[in-house]
């Protein structure tokens, strides 16, 4: 093992103080979305910075201005910046994490408070224990136990720790490319890590070098100047809800292939190699029906199904605004309609080039129908894909620290998700990126009972240091 | 003309005095689907009570039970049931009508207190002018004009007011069955007119001999466990949007053609002479547009479009509960959905044999899918369609008052819609069922403003009548 044998030494026998801190820091209610809870947050951000302060590094509160939220102008949560280590031998990386959470209430179902860690069976649980106070904490513990005994860290580093990521991260796109310049915090980076993701499943360590990116759509089709009664008028006018459907069926077939001509065509089927990859991945069908709470997989061949997430697109049909939604029964002809959808895109798709495809489709299909409704597609929002090249140094690092803490081999995972900093930080900084999952896939990020599996925590934190001295090992292997 | 020229000239007369009756019968507030105005409604009952008392009717109130609306305990109002001669040389008319209205506030958009009843422009505005308090005070009107001038009634006349309509007509079936029986005080009825529709347009009398029945459906589709983010779950699993969307979308072309198999073939093709009913009828393209408001009619061709609604079947989709209908974009994967829509119908159609085409179609669709999701059709409610015979004598007799006070040939109109009250009399009593319209086609019934033009209450009450002279004479041409 490349890590100096002191650091994992006191990684072990420290583990209830690291339990502590994550503790400290789950016990502060950063909830970013709510502005009750803004002030907090805000301390969340000045806790986080005395931390690092304490620990040695050199820090920044970056103010990113101001957003109106539930009616109030709010100050937003500062980013925290930090620098250690500026040795022009050693190669720089940088670490992200977000230090807000989403809200948590006792009564949404958790067994106990979430705003307190609780052990229990070797979890603990916790708002933000594994979204994403614990992999921050991770990176505080791992230079905790440098600094206690003086050993230097293998590589410069420099931290970015935002407290918006729970609500789109807002400012923070511009604050990277400002911070990006010559002279600027993220000058010099040589690569990108952030722990802000999970495992797979519950047994095998992760990388994760994909995900998708999204174009999310309305269809709107009106008619009628007003809500018209189906007995009135059913049979006699064309209803929008009749083209709607029609429009909104011809976008994705049962098997969950896309119909818009041009869409599928575009992405190149797998290599032998990357089939492999998810071949070996320990994942499979059972794993599916757990995760989707039934047995409605796609396809019985593993291969297929991962693959459907990972390296393909997807359409999902999210609903119909303007329709009658409630239980019971309503004999309504809607006047207008708007069916919404979205499209997860995969390298080389982009909200650019796949919208006109989209829109054209529609539009013929709609001629098609000789309707005297008006219809139009409407695209709202967007955002691209990003692969990165799992044969980078920076990817074989992690391989290296994640076998030889956990002695198992990392599944290469893409998420069918989107974390918009990611492609930020690659683009801008033009570095390669990683993602390096501390917790499980059922850790409930989001949910009630958010939990970090304790060997997660600490074997977690293991990885993270061992990265680090896999990072400066194959600068000198060159 | 067949009517006694001094009950016409009384009705031209006192003009005034009929508005002032219909006056105080708007300014009771019988809003039956509001506990709040649940006395009000009954304070309507007797109020009629004591008109007809008045006006030499016996009478009784009856007790159709209780209801419990907005979590409270409530007495129905009554039924208000008279009877005027009992001649076995004449026919014997059963009038219904309804004393109860919709709710309205002024701030709903009224242009005054839809409580008081207001003239302007020859036009009656407030709410139950034209649905249904006035044409019942036109029947009181004919009343009183044989009365002040001691003439004959023509016919025997039983009377059935109900307060309930607007809600359902709670309870009034079982009432009507019972009251049908020998010896009660629908028995020895001959034939039935009901004053509670409108004109096919602004122009023209119409005689309503068809309504349309409904068949109302959910299609319930649900897979996942709970609901399931688009990005981790897109393109593994069976989506139940997806399957439901296509299920959706095999049920009605865009032409309006249902494409359930068995649907369309049940219905018999129009005859030359029906077909003729609707070449006559006072209708335009433009009518359809103006009341839909947009020109979205299904087609250029008067007759398909007025067929389209009144001797054709129907299908509207109405909606779907359980996906994302709100603004804004949701990236949601929803687990269980339901999509609403309804045949209306038309003879031989019933609910019983159009609800196992519908399952059963559906069915197999679902079942080539080959999807893992579960899905089941569920029939909520239902009721059959009604048409009577227009060469009946009831219709003949109607025909001659309409062309006696108008001077003009009245539309022979099918509703798109249903009054279930009309099938309940037809099949009850077996005898002919006449649907007589008093008011226009825009008094906005149910809604803002809603107005009887001056005209056709005071022609209308001739028309009323005149028809029960006419009844009488067409018993003597036997």
């Amino acid at each position: 093992m490349t890590a100096h044998p002191d650091f994992l030494k006191y990684v072990d026998k420290h583990a209830d103080k690291f339990v502590q801190r994550l503790a400290d820091a789950v016990q502060i209610k950063s909830i970013s979305g709510d502005a009750a809870y803004r002030e907090e947050t805000i301390a969340m951000g000045h806790w986080l910075e005395k931390q690092l302060k304490g620990l040695g590094v050199t820090t920044a509160l970056k103010d990113l201005g101001q957003q109106t939220l539930q009616g109030q102008r709010l100050d937003l949560p500062p980013a925290i910046l930090g620098k250690l280590g500026d040795d022009p031998k050693k190669r720089t990386v940088l670490i992200y994490g977000h230090y807000d959470v989403q809200p948590a209430l006792q009564s949404d179902g958790w067994a106990t408070d979430p705003f307190t860690l609780v052990e229990k069976d070797e979890k603990l649980y916790g708002r933000g224990s594994t979204d994403d106070k614990g992999p921050i904490m991770g990176w505080l513990n791992v230079l905790e136990a440098h600094q206690a005994q003086r050993l230097e860290l293998p590589v410069n580093l420099r931290f970015c720790f935002e407290g918006m990521e729970e609500t789109g991260s807002e400012g923070l796109e511009a604050f990277i490319e400002k911070e990006a310049a010559a002279g600027e915090w993220f000058n010099g980076v040589d690569c990108v890590c952030i722990s802000d993701n999970y495992w797979l499943n519950t047994r095998t360590p992760a990388l994760t070098y994909g995900l998708r990116g999204i174009a999310y759509f309305a269809i709107n089709v009106s008619g009628p100047g007003q809500d018209l009664h189906s007995g009135l008028f059913g049979r006699m006018v064309h209803e929008p809800m009749t083209d709607l459907i029609k429009l909104m069926s011809k976008l994705v077939d049962h098997d969950g292939q896309i119909l818009i001509p041009g869409i599928e065509s575009m992405v190149a089927p797998p290599t032998e190699s990357e089939i492999e990859l998810y071949t070996k991945m320990d994942y499979s069908i059972a794993d599916v029906a757990e995760a989707a709470g039934a047995s409605i997989a796609l396809s019985d061949h593993k291969e297929t199904v991962i693959m459907g997430r990972m390296r393909y697109p997807s359409l999902s049909l999210h609903g119909i605004q303007g329709a009658f939604s409630e239980p019971g029964g309503k004999t309504v002809i809607p006047s207008k309609v708007a069916g919404k959808f979205s499209i997860r895109l995969v390298p080389p798709q982009t909200p650019e080039n796949v919208v006109p495809l989209v829109t054209a489709y529609i539009e013929s299909e709609f001629a098609k129908m000789n309707s005297k409704n008006k219809m139009n597609v409407e695209h709202s929002h967007g955002g691209k894909p990003w692969v990165a090249d799992i044969n980078h140094w920076n990817f074989e690092a992690a391989r290296r620290a994640i076998e030889a803490v956990w002695n198992k081999s990392p599944d290469y995972t893409r998420e069918g998700g989107s974390i918009p900093v990611t492609l930020t930080f690659a683009e801008t900084l033009g570095v390669n990126v990683l993602l390096l999952p501390m917790g499980r896939s059922d850790d409930g990020a989001h949910s009630t009972n958010e939990k970090l599996d304790l060997s997660n925590f600490i074997e977690g934190t293991k990885v993270l240091g061992t990265y680090l001295y896999e990072v400066a090992q194959l600068a000198r292997e060159g």
